[in-house]
């Protein structure tokens, strides 16, 4: 995949032209080198050129200076150097990122916080797991699970590191019953852009003890500090656990189920919505078969609760009400082979549609749950209008959409024009209807001119306003977000 | 009950001596009375006393303004005013604070937003409900109620209002199973320090769309900005609801099998603690008969949900859980006079130790589940060892105890030294167990030193840094948190 980015000119120089950054970044440079030896420090052309681009690869430029701490003080020294020479500071997890959050797109030093990849442990009576943040999502669900809790948080990229997770308020397949990644952080420990290291939150499930900072830190991508450690809140390993998936031979059909299925007080784990191009693609990329074929649209439910009854009355309900407003059947994955393939595939439609393009931009938009059918219908008539491929599949129980904009055979200038116009046009609509440029994924550098176009203005002077507070040098992954 | 207040020197004057600050406050005035007619607009001896503290009485100070806007505009208005002499401002809602968060300890505006009492709508789609302010609590409940719907929420005071529940990120019986304030809130409107109206959040449950300022502003008690209206998030109304009462011949038998009932993966909605103290007391306030009696303690729960079958089912794996760990008996209030009388008693406990005592202080700390029963053990030997007589209650399924510090016939002098020394005993206590000085009452002006005695002191700069950049001149309810 080539990385021509539509959002603005980035350079691909390393160092900055100007002498005086250029001192600054050999000072703290010089400065690493007492604290850090060659394993861990890396800086010009020694740094891989992997380390300047995220998933999305949208968003190309390396850093001056790469280092590897391995514990919170180190990363405190690291941003203390930082602060003496202002020198900018992106930390990276697992580059997973769609929106170039962690993209060092003015160079400076570039924290990976991969290798601080320890779970420090479990406090079993009050349900909470201490971990480091580059631990990988799977890992930490994986710990959880042996221990007999569930991490709750089950965004589809398995392989993001939780700190990555929490940078961006990564929401998930199970945020309509257990909330996004914000609801299951109890406490953080965080180092500022001065090199304080601070403890926000508590191990308490309630808490009006002064000012929010935790959930301030949560999402900011790392413009406001940068997250070491994180206590993270579990539940009971639900025993029983059932999907469901639901075709429909119209998709408005399908979506104007899902605000249905949520009064009815039965309350899902997850509710995913996606259509056939999805499918279609996915059977193209991995040669598998999907079990249930030849509609247009389906919805995806699990169940998950202490009791099978508990979980089949619930199901039954959901399925009753589906085949009552048009569903065309309603399948109950009780083998778990089945039922294992359908959430892998679920999983790797994101991956399914970049193998089916040369090149591809992504939408996280969310909006209100009654608003989907909506922004659905929208971006099935831009698509035909346009004449560029859009597809996607979303959080419908979260009216959280991915969009996959794809290239497929436009010339450079078409694909940027038309990428252009398609984002004003989809974000436009999402606003329109009350929704959000980000559900998930994050603002990043690549989609912050709409997130500034969609702000009101007195709110972003608070964001900055903000963000000046904690970070007045505006060494803190400059250039993102706001 | 008498007010001398323990926490610091509060003058009663109303007006500063500060001759510029006069001149500011009459300049303010008279800005003030081109909006508003008598009615709205109050000044000096015309200002009813009791708009000089809250519910508790340890704090106390008249404004010199007292105001009542009818709606956002009109808010922003006085702040324009407030922000252009500098003169202090402090919003009140239903007075019901228990820490001083509504009182104008330096004078200035009081903005009394109980008229803003509309309930604006409800978006039975997207289950949420728009509301002013000054709506009380129970209005908003039972108007949820009344469109098939629940407000999760539900602090024992139901006659606060819903922006001071807001503003304190107030927590109540069901944060066990629905989380508490803020997990509810979706969207404010807020009114800035200078007078800009800005709306924080969306009406979508998922959001990394920059930085959370929504949250910021929960549980900020007015000082970083006033919230003039919010989104809610409703859940359907659960078809189905049971309570059981559960004694215990020993209060750390009743609490040690709080933890144990929360990873069992059953869910209650509710999970209180008591002993027989509170329900004499109740008893000899209301002259009603608590319907089990003879024990040490208690454990209080509700479950709900969507069937009556998984209701019991979870109730008995509860109840046996419990008989098999030292209770006495197991209750399941299903006859529906008995279940409201338990719970009325439950939700005036406070109102029964306030009666029984010439004047009392209050302890809102949190801390871990698993440390409860340290913490209750703590709080009764010193209680023994110090004389003074200390009772309590407290949310268990959330750690949060609410411990009343009773003067009974303490003379001026032993009151103000054994009930600072309580504090400083508890709050100590309460930090070493890794908790937290308030759960839900708040700061306010009366806990302020105890936050920032227990805060790590990068952590009050982050908080004060966040002050300033969001109000400059330290005119929104200044004294109070931080």
């Amino acid at each position: 995949m080539s990385n021509p980015n539509p959002e603005g000119p980035i350079s691909k120089e390393r160092t900055s032209e100007d002498p005086v950054k250029s001192d600054r970044i050999s000072n703290a440079l010089k400065e690493l080198r007492q604290y850090f030896g060659t394993e861990a420090l890396q800086s010009g052309s020694q740094i891989n050129p992997d380390f300047g681009h995220d998933e999305m690869e949208t968003v190309y430029h390396l850093p001056d200076i790469l280092v590897r701490p391995g514990n919170t003080e180190e990363v405190a020294q690291i941003m203390r150097i930082a602060d003496r020479y202002e020198v900018p500071v992106v930390a990276r997890g697992g580059g997973t990122g769609l929106v170039g959050g962690a993209v060092a797109v003015e160079g400076g030093i570039m924290i990976d916080l991969a290798g601080m990849n320890k779970i420090i442990g479990i406090d079993v009576t009050n349900a909470m797991l201490s971990t480091q943040p580059g631990v990988l999502l799977k890992d930490v669900a994986a710990y959880a699970r042996d221990h007999g809790f569930l991490y709750a948080p089950d965004p589809g990229e398995k392989t993001a590191t939780i700190g990555g997770n929490i940078s961006t308020n990564a929401g998930g397949m199970r945020a309509v019953k257990y909330g996004v990644t914000r609801n299951s952080v109890e406490a953080l420990t965080v180092v500022t852009a001065s090199g304080d290291i601070v403890n926000l939150g508590g191990i308490v499930s309630k808490n009006s003890s002064g000012f929010d900072l935790k959930d301030l830190i949560i999402g900011s991508e790392g413009t406001l500090g940068l997250v070491t450690e994180a206590r993270l809140k579990l539940f009971p390993l639900p025993k029983y656990s059932s999907s469901l998936l639901i075709p429909f031979e119209d998709y408005r059909a399908a979506i104007s189920n899902v605000p249905r299925i949520l009064s009815t007080g039965v309350r899902p784990t997850a509710l995913e919505f996606f259509e056939e191009d999805s499918i279609a693609l996915w059977e193209n990329y991995t040669h598998e078969s999907f079990p249930e074929k030849g509609h247009q649209a389906y919805l995806l439910l699990t169940f998950d609760g202490a009791s099978q009854e508990a979980i089949e009355e619930a199901y039954e309900q959901v399925a009753e009400l589906c085949l009552a407003h048009e569903a065309a059947d309603v399948f109950v994955l009780d083998d778990e082979a089945t039922a294992a393939q359908v959430w892998r595939a679920r999983d790797s439609f994101l991956e399914a549609f970049k193998n089916s393009t040369p090149q591809m931009d992504e939408i996280d938009a969310v909006v209100p749950v009654g608003a989907l059918a909506d922004m659905v219908d929208f971006t099935h008539s831009y698509s035909e209008q346009s004449g560029i491929r859009i597809g996607g599949f979303g959080h419908a129980g979260n009216g959280n959409l991915h969009l996959y904009i794809c290239r497929d055979d436009l010339s450079d200038e078409e694909w940027r024009n038309k990428l252009r116009l398609a984002f004003d046009a989809l974000y436009g609509k999402a606003c329109e209807l009350q929704g959000k440029i980000s559900g998930e994924h994050g603002i990043g550098y690549a989609k912050r001119d709409y997130l500034v176009a969609t702000t009101q203005p007195q709110v972003l002077t608070m964001m900055r306003a903000v963000k000046r507070a904690l970070d007045p040098k505006n060494i803190l992954n400059p250039h993102k977000v706001i």
